[in-house]
């Protein structure tokens, strides 16, 4: 059972990214393979804010718009917590397409909780 | 590792229905299929309110009302918020017993935040 | 499908361990086989309190604390709320070391809902 557990957990940790990573990319956008995705399915006034340079592209469109995404980035999807399946659904889209992506770690909660930077959403 | 993350995304997002099929549900329920259950260990003070038209049975008691439950229905079990353990708990002995059974995606939580309708809890 | 689901259900929940246990083994420490750890990356004044009796070892100092672990005993580790990624990632640490180990059911936020015995951080 020991090695079973073992295997879910590298398994489930490795859809995540910290944000340590995002943030160093973040501040150096000019050099950066990141872009990070607001997949929140919410009006902008409901979202109130988000990560400093995200892309809003909600997760129900995501497929949508898949059109418009590059596969030399490396994509970072978040929901407003950590653990919703919101993040999952879009981080599977992504994968199924060959995308590079990850969920961030602590979602948007975790991020503000640690005061990294934000701005009014889009 | 890819196919690894793809799969395990792929079976825990199967775990979960959303709120606009069960809303559907709900609000046909003359020809619904779906049974929600509100599985909340918590006395019905604490609990202040629930999912309209849902049946509380506290995920510590199913095993004990499994003989009152019908195979031919679907049961979508939720907790206080999503990404618990409890929920989860509810669903294994449900899908154990070959009842059909989900999770609702974002749980009371979501659902209230999108103001769906609630019901004093029983 | 349902197998898949039912296997993953299965050694999700065998990551946890519930809040009674971990109580019964508080309150009779002299002849408990458990260790709460606590692993929230934060300062003590952030954390505020604790689970009483909790050994405070960060998720992120654990890989260089394992030396001061005993493999005799059976570790519980928790975050502020379930469903996050760093009781996993401390989990992940001690389970590849060959660590007895589960992740606390409903975490701090649930201990603290049931008003369990907390002290202040250390």
């Amino acid at each position: 059972m020991e090695s079973k557990k073992i295997e879910l957990l590298e398994t489930y940790l490795s859809l995540y990214i910290d944000h340590f990573t995002v943030l160093k990319a973040i501040q150096d956008p000019s050099s950066s393979e990141i872009v990070v995705l607001d997949v929140r399915n919410a009006p902008k006034q409901v979202k109130g804010d988000q990560i400093q340079g995200a892309l809003a592209i909600p997760a129900k469109e995501l497929q949508n718009h898949l059109a418009d995404l590059d596969k030399s980035k490396t994509y970072v999807v978040y929901d407003w917590t950590e653990g919703t399946t919101l993040g999952k659904t879009a981080l599977l889209i992504l994968l199924s397409h060959e995308f590079k992506a990850f969920e961030l770690a602590g979602a948007l909660e975790g991020w503000k909780g640690m005061q990294l930077p934000v701005e009014p959403a889009k």
